[in-house]
């Protein structure tokens, strides 16, 4: 595969996050999309089978950038475990941040709606979430090794605090509001100091 | 407004809803709705002037009917603060239960949906999880008082406590089993016992 012929798959990919994460898979009609990517029917076509496999692509290619970003925090040697995992959630109040920020947050935004709708975009998002609360667990481990984190079970301490910023960046959703979200970074706070 | 009329309205929006919180708002198409409810197109604009404003209605509706159910519960004086709570968290994970439960909630079905699509939607979402998190904090305080519940602020409990039941919830969608909501329940007693 040429530069060319990535850069358009990619593009169309990209384009197609800016309006999916803001309206939702059903709202956005192929024609919008095709539009506002300023690409041939034919070349959308070229690269998905359908309107499905074009949204478990996206999925697929934005939990891949996601993971690279969070794996390069979180495994970074100059920072701590607690440090790295509350940047890591500061990341979900700023709104400039790109995919990690509540309302750029795929699973959010799309697991109530396609869930019930398509069993590849469903798998696709739960591959995805499942890596995200490894790398999670993965971190919380790193705190406990470097003493910096005093929890018992990191992978119950990790699904818990996923769902946590999960709901709570759901109804920032209808609060419009960041106070959700900051309640919940300073429980993390408390929840990995032990307390 | 004579017992028919009502009949009719309050039928349209029983079939609505069974059609919305499995499928979504932007999927379920008007003649879809009215084919399923046998009602014609007039009569639907009878009670209505849109879609938007049946889907404002649909959710008043149900908060109305769920808010009547969980406040005979957190209300009845034969149980401690503490087994009206738990008996409610024990109803999200009891798939036979109406409207309390993980998959027939609207408020994890629609919030990310409709909060970008319609503000008259996003309000009485929002207007309805504001009440639900309410009296969950009364109930906590309830818990206080007669002294089966340790917590220190009933607000805050409520919020978080709110916040992981529907991120769990939303996952629940993701991974089609239980065992988050289940670790809910036991993080959930573990947080009103105060430990």
């Amino acid at each position: 595969m040429n530069v060319k012929t990535n850069d358009t798959r990619q593009h169309i990919l990209e384009v197609g996050y800016e309006l999916i994460v803001t309206k939702g898979f059903t709202s956005v009609g192929l024609s919008e999309l095709l539009k506002t990517a300023n690409v041939p029917k034919g070349s959308f076509y070229h690269y998905f089978k359908s309107k499905e496999h074009f949204g478990e692509s996206l999925i697929q290619d934005y939990f891949t950038h996601y993971l690279v970003n969070i794996a390069e925090l979180f495994e970074n040697p100059a920072k701590t475990g607690y440090q790295s995992l509350i940047e890591y959630f500061e990341r979900w109040l700023d709104v400039d941040n790109g995919s990690c920020n509540a309302n750029k947050c795929l699973v959010v935004k799309l697991s109530a709606e396609v869930s019930d709708l398509s069993e590849p975009m469903r798998l696709a998002l739960r591959n995805g979430a499942d890596k995200i609360i490894t790398a999670i667990a993965q971190c919380i481990d790193k705190g406990i090794a470097d003493g910096s984190i005093k929890v018992k079970d990191s992978d119950k301490a990790a699904h818990q605090i996923y769902y946590v910023w999960v709901g709570a960046s759901l109804l920032n959703k209808l609060y419009q509001d960041q106070s959700g979200l900051k309640q919940c970074l300073d429980n993390t706070k408390l929840l990995l100091k032990g307390q």
